[in-house]
């Protein structure tokens, strides 16, 4: 397997002003590229330690990337540094210097010298267009070795990587399947249906558990793996049933969307402790317009009986925190925004408002529809930020298996 | 300066599967105690990659930082790595053997001899009690150099750190104040404010400009320049006025949860292209339901006028994204849901439902009150979830303005 070192250029990352997400976004690709990441490094724009750096980086592997440090400030050394520790020298790009002048001039009026800085290139490089910032990225094959220079913002980076993956791809590229799951605790996924799972010894297996997921199955093989891999994944797929919510890069709020979309329906959320999470993030997916129709984040008790009309008997009797409220708060909401479905929520998230018979994390969900109402209450860990992320997910997950248990009925009803 | 290096470890790091937050917390905090951080390594789990890059630390650094590996696995090298890159053996650690060995028995009721591998310490280091986890932390002094091994999470990692702060904080430690404002440009603000911002040239000035947080000031120097960074923040407050929305480590929402709380006052929202991320920013808050009431995420035109009662004939004849309805939004929900004040946000997000009168990124926001309602257009840029972003920045600093010109002319009123 071909060694990779990524490294994250940039002051304000060894500072702690953001967080690096591209190296994440990039070691995930190398692995299916078939790469093996040795180190990630993140360095400050320090032309001797850049140099120092990249010197040892090209020594190691065989694969360099860098993002960041391609901006026209004195600042950015990213290109002088890695034309350095390669020996080699810089170039102007007429073409690239030319579109940066024009550019600067519609936008600024003026093109000072240094806005040509961006269109210095490693002798040798091939330039890699940016479709959305003014850095291009590099692209240098050197004694086998592969460099590779993008700039820093992730919305420039991503669309300029993802348009050479198929040129750095190696013989070790991988194929991976992604069963995602809800109501199977890992173990006893992993328990009863060993025998898929584990069925192919050339598979590898891998899970991953996490409150804002739920339990994910990874498949992975050689590219030449393909159809095992997907056999493995169907016959799990169809063993597993409705505790899978979604597969591959699907999220829980996008298989949701789907099936409202796919059938012309409806929803909308009352939301309590969740406090509008599950609402925003549905409206995260472009185009949902279609399929929601809004929400009321009932947070007091006093939005539940006004606005969402429970019955203060309900409150008074059972509390908010209650399948009974939630109940009501899912079927008057969704008569009241007039949508086919609707999902209400109401818990408790901490750190205060727990009490002996409702701890922080008792968290009581309702989907109604026009024909039947389901109610469920979880019991969750953690701190307030991990009960409210949890719930959101819960929350999709009711309203997915309501929508699926509903268009069963109707299915049903026209035969 | 004395230098630091810090290690991620972990194979979820470096296969992309998790983001590392814990090498941003520690290079912040590291700049503040007085180190210059000259890199940040992501590593596998792998022993002979750990031996030989922590030993390049030792060799460059004054301080070696590992987050990271100290599970009970045979996967966590960590611990054995740092002893073997230091020459050092692990040794028992009885106390901590014992306290793992009955909390074992006390969760799962047997106590393999795997759970001691986490009582091994580094001879001669010292251990750092874990409040949250079972995995210590440890650190080392050698030679003059100070090795800290902390654990991966970062609920255990951050409390351990924050225990020895004191400890290794640095004779070039930094004192730093942050002004955060809205509503002025950076290139305005750094021009027109230029005698207060560098007027002491022992002051080191940073500025951070983004979506999410509008434009930032740091005055950073010596712990020694404390006062007089103290007098440069204080009347550079006092000249900016209302356009600083914080300070420090405070956020927009923690401004206006404060000034609420403060005052025994409610809010409500009433949210279209925010889709709930107001809310749910809000309710990030603990203790913000004394304060917060709920909101109304009327996504739909429909919810707009059947929930909100926003009139037909304004939809009809300004569009759903006018400051004509959020001023009726505003102006309803804070009747409807009994709230002092209301915030109301309306825009296109895109990347669809742009019109030439009104491309993407036009949000429409109102205040309102007993006494007055306020409205603003914006004309944003980015993609959609930088646009709901910035909305929801803007949202809460019109609410914070809104509310201070209220308590102004109650003030008035008064006298």
């Amino acid at each position: 397997m071909r060694n990779a070192i990524i490294f994250s250029i940039g002051n304000e990352l060894v500072e702690g002003l953001i967080i690096d997400t591209n190296s994440k976004y990039l070691s995930e690709k190398l692995k299916v590229l078939g790469y093996y990441v040795v180190r990630i490094e993140t360095l400050p724009d320090k032309l001797d330690i850049l140099v120092e750096r990249f010197k040892a980086g090209l020594l190691e592997a065989d694969l360099i990337i860098t993002t960041g440090g391609l901006g026209p400030t004195e600042d950015d050394l990213t290109r002088e540094a890695m034309a350095q520790a390669l020996g080699c020298k810089l170039v102007i790009d007429e073409k690239i210097a030319q579109e940066l002048v024009e550019r600067a001039l519609k936008y600024y009026g003026k093109a000072p010298e240094s806005v040509k800085k961006q269109a210095m290139v490693i002798e040798g490089a091939s330039v890699l267009d940016n479709p959305v910032g003014t850095a291009p990225g590099q692209m240098l094959q050197l004694n086998g070795k592969i460099v590779i220079i993008l700039p820093g913002p992730p919305a420039e980076m991503i669309p300029i990587f993802e348009s050479i993956t198929q040129t750095i791809k190696t013989d070790d590229a991988l194929y991976t399947r992604r069963i995602k799951t809800l109501g199977i605790p890992e173990a006893v996924l992993m328990n009863e249906y060993k025998d898929i799972i584990y069925s192919n010894p050339n598979i590898t297996v891998a899970t991953m558990a996490s409150y804002e997921r739920g339990v994910e199955v990874r498949l992975t093989g050689s590219t030449e793996l393909k159809e095992e891999i997907d056999k493995v994944a169907s016959e799990l797929l169809n063993a597993l049933g409705e505790h899978v919510y979604a597969t591959d890069d699907d999220s829980i709020e996008d298989v949701v969307y789907k099936l409202l979309s796919e059938n012309s329906l409806t929803i909308s959320f009352a939301e309590s402790c969740t406090g509008g999470m599950i609402s925003s993030k549905f409206v995260d997916i472009p185009g949902v317009s279609k399929v929601y129709k809004g929400s009321v984040i009932a947070y007091s008790n006093e939005v539940k009986t006004s606005v969402l009309k429970v019955p203060e008997s309900i409150i008074n009797t059972y509390g908010a925190v209650s399948e009974e409220c939630v109940k009501s708060m899912a079927e008057n909401v969704r008569i009241l925004l007039n949508s086919d479905f609707s999902i209400a929520v109401s818990g408790i998230a901490g750190p205060s408002g727990g009490t002996e018979t409702k701890p922080v994390g008792t968290v009581c969900f309702a989907f109604s529809s026009d024909s039947f109402t389901r109610t469920i209450t979880h019991h969750l860990r953690g701190n307030r930020e991990m009960i409210r992320k949890r719930s959101t997910l819960l929350a999709f997950d009711i309203a997915r298996r309501g929508i699926l248990e509903w268009l069963r009925q109707r299915e049903v009803s026209k035969e």
